[in-house]
């Protein structure tokens, strides 16, 4: 595995690659790798000829007052883990060799990053699309992973790549469960053991409301029973549990037959996000 | 020479020429072809394996009362000019097929669109922007042609490419003038005897000004010569008269060494631009 910092350096190894026609599977994060992200590299292993994995934390996707300086970095370990699950090559550039330049031109995610997680993350979905286009353009992967738990962000991305027509596919990967079926996250270690009792109330309350809705199509019954179990079962706070058309991410309407089943819920302090995306027909 | 009007066709052309590491010139343009964009097909003839021209009258760059519906097309006249200078392949998709969806997401031009020509035109420049990006992710040239007559388009999709790191380069041509130096342009046959006269009086003060500014580095005294030679010898009303920093297009300072030197001047009911771009040091 060899880890690439500059620009140069990676068109050197990707401009390598295309003359041999070899396929390429990104996998981009912010680094400190957790189970989620060695997933996405191991599909993109078993689909490609060679997998680059970007680990860059990405400023312009940071609101003022969120935590830019603070979030984690451990570029060390990460290398290790992304070369046990067979990574070629590690894309860490800085901030000043990603951003050298700024003319003034931005990418405006719309209508579908003003809802769900991004209601309260103005410009956030803005910022991913930049760094996930100038990714795009660096690393020209035949394949990019990205992990269904952040439904609304793979939603964005595969419109941006439909509607810009990237030259590239998008391919997601299921979320990771534990066995009382909590979707896996960093954040699970915050929770206290009582916390964590109640956590799996989330997925258990989605899937209450898929099958309320499968039954009966009726979005209103099924919000209401899927809330209702989070809570008598947990002490949570609801902050959205939603249908959406997916990817649109527009309301449900009678045409709908692909759905995203959303909820963000606070167990303690500790936000939880968790989501089902189903089909009904055709 | 082949005409493919959708994105499938392309796509099976492109990634065949790909695969044989055959690099592409492309020629993005909204057809009614003149000699301008028969010279851009002619360069990017000798400068690459294959060459694509695109046509299409993109409505998403055309204002509101703006003349979209009423733009001059002739693909079969243009097909015989394109076939006569070397294209291999013309793009000439529907506005369905360039636009089945709209998810959103925008490019927004930013500053450099908020000036010259694009004060008058209000998201012009975000249309541009949203069908070069399209055209390049579709025909993913190793080189695009753009003309230099049209600078603030140029600097704006060089802006774009270095910002995005597009993987492709932009290539320009330098303006085609006549005999008397007026630049060529469709437009010109609009000019009576007499406008027609006077006409090259805006590539004269372009030359006063750029003169003045490399004697004295005064940029003040070279707008006034240049616009005082336009008033004198026409009738032309300056729209503007700009000496701006290039390609960024800020403001001059004492540390500007590129200059964009822009006019656009009605001449009678004709409007006309210009310019020169030129170094000073480094």
């Amino acid at each position: 595995m060899e880890v690439v910092t500059t620009i140069p350096e990676l068109k050197e190894i990707v401009n390598k690659l295309k003359l041999d026609s070899k396929t390429i599977g990104l996998v981009p994060t912010m680094g400190y790798l957790h189970e989620g992200h060695l997933t996405l590299a191991n599909t993109a292993r078993k689909e490609n000829d060679f997998v680059f994995m970007s680990i860059f934390v990405n400023p312009t996707q940071f609101g003022p007052n969120e935590d830019f300086e603070s979030y984690p970095r451990d570029l060390e370990r990460d290398c290790k883990l992304a070369e046990s699950v067979g990574v070629d090559f590690i894309f860490a550039p800085t901030v000043e060799e990603m951003y050298p330049n700024d003319g003034g031109i931005y990418i405006r995610a719309g209508r579908q990053s003003e809802i769900l997680c991004g209601a309260s993350r103005p410009g956030h979905f803005d910022g991913v699309l930049q760094v996930v286009a100038k990714l795009f353009h660096l690393c020209e992967p035949t394949h990019a992973y990205f992990g269904q738990k952040d439904a609304q962000q793979v939603a964005i991305v595969q419109t941006m790549v439909r509607d810009y027509n990237f030259p590239l596919e998008i391919r997601t990967v299921p979320i990771v469960r534990e066995e009382d079926g909590l979707a896996k996250s960093s954040r699970n270690v915050y929770l206290s053991e009582q916390e964590r009792k109640e956590a799996p109330a989330i997925f258990q309350a989605l899937q209450i409301a898929k099958e309320t809705y499968l039954t009966s199509q009726d979005v209103h019954n099924a919000i209401e029973l899927a809330t209702k179990h989070i809570e008598t079962n947990s002490s949570g706070r609801i902050d959205y549990l939603q249908f959406l058309s997916y990817p649109d991410l527009t309301q449900v309407t009678d045409e709908t037959n692909h759905f995203l089943l959303a909820a963000a819920v606070y167990i303690g302090k500790t936000r939880l996000i968790d989501n089902i995306i189903f089909h009904t027909k055709g």
